[in-house]
């Protein structure tokens, strides 16, 4: 191997480090807490954001753009919102730099103070409620279905690359509604937006759910999430859709007048995912030789790497351009590497650390043969295929490695999820790699004090639970239905 | 008209503002200086950002995306640079919001004071050099292709929608190279990319040209620029493209090994374009009516408004659903407008407003009588045409309208750049809308008299600019060529 990993069994957090550095898809800045996304990185950002994008406009929505910056009494008007996250932030108190007058560079103005201070945008609910204020009048300007791609800062104190870093790419959808129904309703397609695109495209299996009171976004009635189970073992929450009730309406006094002329509060919903998801992707599937991409968000999905010197990889070129040309008109990215100052070995472990879904080569033995090799990466299998036709076959395997990937990150999945009955059942449960299936009182004190003792949180209550009597794992109080219950990144 | 617009001769830049909001593109903010881009706005930056990213990757870049906020010691280290430009910009120095022990929302934790203030990015050479010199060490690293699609702020004192905002969108290139050679071309290549968006996608000609040094970007070598004429006469420069030397190699110390093995600095270009374009576009081609805007920027191309009720626009939507599904085929989009809140009269105003560039209607007797009407917003021209065949006349229609836009605002440039000779002619020509060409004897001390004078400043020297004996035209000095000046946005 060109670069060494840490095996997951090893070292599973530094595996992931060693992964994403490797790689190439991040790398850290010279600002606490922020990272770079490099190209590699970045493409895989291309291809969700595209997706994403579309199933947007598909259910109706629109992009917009709103300020980065926020006067700091915007995040005191809704109070929940303040109390339960918005502090951790950068907060920006003057706009000019002078010359140091010791020669030093520069140094902050001090006359240069800003009346009000403002804040770089941790969330974007406060900026746009109040322009809302000024766009909404009457009934016939509701349903407002805008979303915005940005970049938000959140001072956390510690951060890991892609899931959890100061600033991070995401999507913010919010939308404006003229009745309570409508709002959850749209809450609740957006949520099963995010999991058609985590399994389709990302080939990760996810449970929805509802947040516990605890858990919910500060400001929202309702936190509906999806949450996906790493390799380790521990849950993390890939997306989130918020049905926020009149709540910011009401802090920003944004009224409609309804068909019968009466005003109303304006109903709201918000939802976002992040950069957050490309820390998932690896953590699902990849593996300790490197990324595992699934090939509907690989940035490279074929590679072909022609064995041979000089003249040899010119007649393996000219046999192969018709296929990489099939390839390309089926919408397949592909690449020929004929880079002649990096041995064939060499060029597979780099497409191996890379996650490129296939690896395809052919030497002069292949090429009088009338074969190819065929090595995908999910499996690592390779085989001799006939060269005739190949085009459809990769297709096809694309279409398999695509599957597959998702059906093993079922398999894992459905396979560490544990039902327990008794609080040491939980506790040994605790322990081992998956999620709980466990009863629970449905009080916040049983749920802080799981937390507390196991570092456990309940993930979701999931959607169309099965309703069966039990007691709680904890208290041993009567419980209706089962909730999540894991450790989480 | 539902919503009255000044006219350009009345007022020209209330006449901006009145359609920049009233055709609902952008809004002031709470934030001083900053703007929110209203979906109809956003769609028109989304179509610019599609076909400029694909111009950049089929030049063979790839995107990236670098951290937000900079430590402050970073901006002086390339001495020109701090001094240009980098100090009106917004300074973050504190990372946690606290209740107000008075109980009056928040207030900035004083102990949570930045050892170094982070400044947001107002332009990213530093912190991507600083970066750069990880990531290259050999000339086997270079060319770096990178693009970055971000928000940055420069804390602009007078501000204008699109035109000048403290918050702005744009794109910026910042690639690495051997060679001077290299960097110079791939300067001049994107400046020409940029030429070829504005004028084919945009239908706005510009010059191509180099500035002066006065009006170069702080820490570049060489400044290439596109400049367009607006109908007011005075000059919006559209794009830059920079060639940086080894000035932010030396500054951040990025070196790579060549060929022989020997240590050199690396060469530098960057270049961007923002969503002041967005801006120009408004200023290049709208009138009184409201937007005109060319197709292939157009968010909604094609509308179709049906005259009748109830029965009568359901047959005509029958009649014309092949035609929208044809349209639709062609990539072009179109809106059939059945809302019967709204009559014909209200909808022709609001789609002249918006820009739409081909608004169709039909009523009961063009149903009947095999023909629909068709409206062209760059000419206000109407015509009936034969229902037969309508899709391809949209469509031939279309290109026209692209044509026709640029034609227009050429021959209005065309016409409006002034050959002067003497200072006299110079003080009168400035006075009238347009551009002037005279000899400049080169220095900085003329440039910056002539613009004390008559705030016209030289927008650029342009390329391949025809080399001429004369004097220079404040002065007297010799001079070997003409240079362009204007009164600029």
């Amino acid at each position: 191997m060109a670069k060494e990993i840490t095996s997951r069994l090893n070292d599973y957090s530094q595996w992931y480090n060693d992964l994403v550095i490797k790689s190439g898809l991040a790398d850290h800045s010279s600002v606490r807490g922020c990272m770079v996304i490099k190209p590699y990185g970045f493409a895989i950002w291309e291809k969700m954001q595209a997706a994403l994008d579309k199933m947007f406009k598909d259910t109706g929505h629109v992009n917009a753009y709103f300020p980065l910056l926020i006067p700091k009494s915007f995040l005191s008007k809704e109070a929940s919102h303040i109390d339960g996250f918005a502090k951790e932030c950068a907060v920006v108190t003057h706009y000019r730099l002078i010359n140091d007058p010791n020669g030093k560079g520069v140094i902050v103005d001090p006359d240069a103070k800003l009346e009000e201070e403002l804040i770089i945008r941790p969330t974007s609910e406060t900026i746009i409620w109040n322009t809302y204020k000024n766009w909404i009048q009457s009934y016939r300007d509701l349903p407002l279905l805008i979303n915005q791609w940005a970049n938000v800062v959140r001072w956390e104190m510690r951060t890991r690359l892609f899931l959890r870093t100061a600033e991070f790419l995401w999507q913010e959808g919010h939308t404006a509604h003229s009745t309570e129904q409508e709002a959850i309703e749209e809450t609740e397609r957006m949520l099963n937006v995010y999991a058609e695109f985590t399994e389709k495209f990302m080939a990760m299996p996810v449970i929805k759910g509802k947040k516990t009171a605890n858990e919910r976004f500060a400001g929202a009635i309702d936190t509906y999430c999806i949450e996906a189970m790493m390799q380790d073992g521990q849950a993390l929450q890939a997306g989130t859709s918020h049905f926020l009730g009149q709540n910011f309406a009401k802090a920003f006094d944004v009224k409609f007048s309804n068909k019968e002329g009466k005003e109303e509060f304006v109903y709201a919903t918000s939802w976002g995912v992040s950069t957050r998801l490309i820390g998932a992707l690896i953590m699902a599937h990849s593996d300790d030789e490197g990324l595992v991409l699934p090939p509907m968000l690989a940035p490279l999905q074929v590679v072909l790497v022609p064995i041979g010197k000089g003249e040899d990889i010119k007649k393996i070129y000219e046999k192969c351009e018709p296929v990489i040309k099939e390839l390309k008109a089926k919408n397949i990215s592909v690449k020929f590497d004929d880079d002649d100052t990096k041995r064939p070995g060499f060029k597979f472990a780099e497409y191996e650390l890379k996650g490129v879904p296939v690896r395809l080569a052919m030497g002069m033995r292949d090429y009088e043969a009338g074969t190819i090799e065929v090595a995908r990466r999910d499996t690592k299998e390779k085989s001799v295929q006939q060269f005739e036709g190949i085009g459809n076959y990769v297709e096809n395997l694309l279409e398999d490695i695509q599957a597959n990937i998702f059906n093993k990150a079922k398999t894992f999945r459905d396979s560490h999820i544990r039902e327990v009955n008794t609080w040491d059942e939980f506790l040994k449960a605790i322990e081992e790699p998956g999620f709980i299936s466990a009863h629970w009182d449905g009080t916040s004190a049983t749920e802080e004090k799981i937390k507390e003792l196991t570092k456990a949180t309940i993930r979701c209550v999931p959607l169309n639970n099965k309703q069966e009597d039990g007691v709680c794992v904890f208290s041993g109080n009567p419980s209706k239905e089962r909730v999540v219950f894991a450790r989480a990144y």
